[in-house]
């Protein structure tokens, strides 16, 4: 079987890619990818996702120089969805200079608590 | 902030959950959670899902025991997906009695690998 072949896309043409720092499994974003920003990841072996706001092609890193680089693409059972095992160049995948997009962690009663120190201030690396 | 109150729904009012084992960071499997699915896991502390073809939440593990603990649950930045962290009961996520759903591995050009052996059989486990 072929990785593309065996997508199984949503209503919009998309599946959830989930990211994980390939040395220490630290699940770092879960973005969307399109076939074609797939066989881009491929090529490139660099993560490039489907932006649903810009509704674009994205290349991680792109403007910031956090590229991540892929390791390892898994799928999962269905199709539906993909595990991308990635070096994450620059430490932080997250746009607010965190490691991990999962830096807030629910504590009892549900109060979201933030873990852990931004790599980076957003503000220096993405230049607007 | 609050968990439930910091999340951001999709066109059909879910979001992901991506699980992953909280010892040793395997990613186990992808399902979808809506506000009460959330609830009830915080209740439960075991995942419960949202099941998009049954239509129906759905306790995992419910027919095959092999529950999710919950031990720690996170929301990313955006607030549209959650990562829940949980000690599987009886080893395996997936209903094809594999660790992980994510048992194929992308081989060069896009080939697919079936990695690792399935830790129980599907047809004992799923009694129809």
């Amino acid at each position: 079987m072929d990785l593309l072949k065996s997508l199984k896309l949503d209503d919009k043409g998309l599946v959830p890619a989930v990211v994980q720092d390939a040395k220490d499994g630290t699940v770092l974003m879960v973005a969307y990818m399109n076939p074609e920003s797939l066989r881009r990841t491929l090529r490139q072996k660099k993560s490039v996702f489907w932006s649903r706001s810009r509704k674009s092609f994205w290349l991680k890193g792109e403007s910031s120089g956090n590229v991540q680089r892929v390791k390892e693409i898994r799928i999962d059972c269905d199709g539906d969805c993909l595990l991308i095992k990635v070096e994450q160049i620059g430490g932080a995948a997250c746009h607010t200079g965190h490691r991990s997009c999962f830096y807030r962690k629910a504590g009892p009663g549900g109060r979201l608590k933030v873990t852990g120190k931004p790599l980076f201030d957003p503000n220096k690396v993405y230049r607007h």
